[in-house]
């Protein structure tokens, strides 16, 4: 199958709509669950599976690092080596060579860095970056970017935005160079450039512009958000993102997130989402539920029989108490959080398979604004 | 259904039978997986389910320190608290109490200990200790034993022997008592004796005879095994507890173990078995194969593409890699946990299943004694 993005129906800014890759179908809106290491943390593919996740995320930077690209190749790939045959998403590893390394050197060149696992001295150039997400063989790949803080000034975030687009066309020729090579045998991959600009809607406009002169690409991606702005920042900036990318290509914005913030995406036109908090924040006690968060470590659930979140469906819930699994987690028991991580994941993929359907009955809107506020109607317990 | 052991098939000192249980039948021998805080850890109910495992334990110390046993029984039970609904065999505690409590004092009455969590003051007694087993519900519970070092003197080892058998008739009063107050809604449950006495036949012998003039108990437990006496002097007081204990009830030898100590467990003619190594060492690298043990950390098996155990039919081996799993474990990914332990209760639990098959079939001396001489035949890694 190769790759395309067939928009279904459309509800002012929203979509919903099918993107094929190599590996099967993504029905749009979805949440992709992030496996940086080849693994969704806690989780087991047939978790993934069951509960109708979709694609998943992984990440070049970690995976260089360890087990090493290279080996990954030589065990035919990653959807082989970690038992997934549907869709893979990597990111380029920009993200994390900004955020996790150290000691990092930014020039028109690339990126001389640390491990943050052993202090080892690497380079990542955006030709490098692309024959390591070659090797892992993931369906959808990133283009090297120049990630910088989340309220950087407009000079600095200019620089990095258009070294960022600089960039993106040395990653397509030597995209273009590795996959002439291919003997047929390779899965075929599609490459997203990244649009940056900060919270600078000028330079959100200039990016989406000059990546679009740069090449007919499959997909978008929006980085940048997320990272300390103020949600109303995001939204506005995912309204102008929206008015200026092409309606018939899919557009995922990365690192996102908490369910609230899905449901506003979908709203602003995004189709794609990965966020590490689900499973991050069920390894930590933080359980979404319809009603806004949960914190399993209050005594308050301690004789709990009810479900962590009434009517949901998932492996969690439909088997166990609050009361068990808030024993599973005070006594440090891994089952715990393989529940909870399992518990939140699933509330993404199926609040998006839900926002699919009011997509295409054309009740969207409406159920949005009502789901919204419940779910903000609660006092929310503090993010762990 | 109510409690029955029939024996289908004997050889020599072997059997191979059917327990059956409020919650159903356990073909033996078996291996039971331990689940000491309601749930075998890093593993879901599910996963057993799907291995064929068939009983599994619980821990009447540990589970009445946390959540509390009166937690458990006012949420159904253990089987509905942590998703079990098939047999589940509880031990008393003593050996915890022993083993792991503070501050222990005994006298004929019980022990007094604080616990190993908190420091707190706590007392035992057979009878506390049976109205704990009754709280939890499962379908086989132990009496409160007196639990003393491996390698004691006979007058040491004479002494809890003795008192253990004391205990033994206040342990069946109280049960007595407990299930004459039962409104016919509360699971039946059957007591079994502990058979102590050390590395000292004839105190094993004694301990048995007073243990069968005591009551007609449906199965016996046999206590005080591994744990630290050469595996020489196990297999000698197996064969004396073989001899002394009536044929036609069901022998269960607590906290063993180890691949080989199952072969020759069956041999000398025990029914069940539980243990936390494959778990334990699970979660520390060691993997079980039939051509003994392995430690999943070495480099060696950096870009290894066989499973961990070649032929080998878990939900581990089926899917993945010994690369994969290593990166895993190296990476510390709790899905290296899961696997692992995983594949050690499996391979147990399939070893008991293909001793059952040779022992209908007429062939396990045989398949015993090549199944060991193979085991045994490579250097085997040092347990973790």
């Amino acid at each position: 199958m190769s790759f395309e993005f067939i928009v279904r129906h459309t509800d002012r800014r929203s979509r919903v709509g099918e993107f094929s890759t190599p590996h099967g179908i993504v029905e749009t809106p979805a949440f992709m669950a992030v496996g940086t290491l080849a693994t969704v943390k806690a989780l087991d593919p047939d978790d993934l599976r069951a509960m109708g996740a979709q694609m998943i995320l992984a990440n070049a930077y970690h995976l260089h690092l360890r087990p090493g690209d290279d080996v990954i190749r030589d065990l035919g790939g990653l959807h082989r080596f970690m038992g997934w045959d549907g869709p893979i998403l990597t990111d380029s590893g920009g993200f994390q060579v900004f955020s996790l390394a150290t000691l990092r050197t930014v020039d028109e060149k690339g990126v001389e860095f640390r491990s943050h696992i052993d202090g080892s001295r690497r380079v990542f150039t955006p030709e490098s970056v692309m024959r390591i997400q070659r090797n892992l063989g993931a369906d959808v790949i990133m283009q090297f970017d120049h990630v910088i803080p989340g309220q950087s000034n407009e000079t600095t975030a200019r620089d990095a935005s258009e070294r960022s687009i600089r960039w993106l066309a040395r990653c397509a020729r030597e995209f273009q160079t590795l996959t002439s090579e291919d003997d047929g045998t390779r899965p075929r991959q599609a490459l997203f450039p990244i649009i940056q600009g900060g919270v600078h809607e000028h330079l959100r406009c200039e990016a989406v512009a000059a990546a679009r002169a740069a090449g007919d690409w499959l997909g978008f991606a929006i980085g940048g958000l997320s990272v300390g702005e103020a949600k109303e920042e995001m939204y506005r900036i995912l309204e102008v993102v929206d008015d200026s990318l092409p309606a018939d290509r899919p557009r995922y914005l990365m690192g996102v997130g908490f369910p609230e913030d899905l449901v506003e995406g979908v709203r602003r036109g995004v189709d794609l989402f990965d966020c590490v908090a689900p499973t991050r924040m069920g390894r930590n006690g933080t359980v979404f539920t319809t009603d806004g968060r949960l914190n399993i470590k209050r005594a308050e659930y301690r004789l709990d029989p009810r479900p962590l979140d009434e009517g949901c469906k998932c492996a969690a819930c439909s088997r166990f108490s609050r009361a068990y699994v808030r024993h599973l987690f005070v006594s440090d028991e891994i089952l715990g959080l393989r529940l909870l991580s399992l518990h939140n994941v699933h509330f993404l993929v199926s609040l998006m398979s839900r926002a699919r359907r009011a997509l295409a009955d054309g009740s969207f809107d409406a159920w949005s604004r009502e789901w919204l506020a419940r779910y903000h109607s609660r006092t929310q317990v503090p993010s762990a």
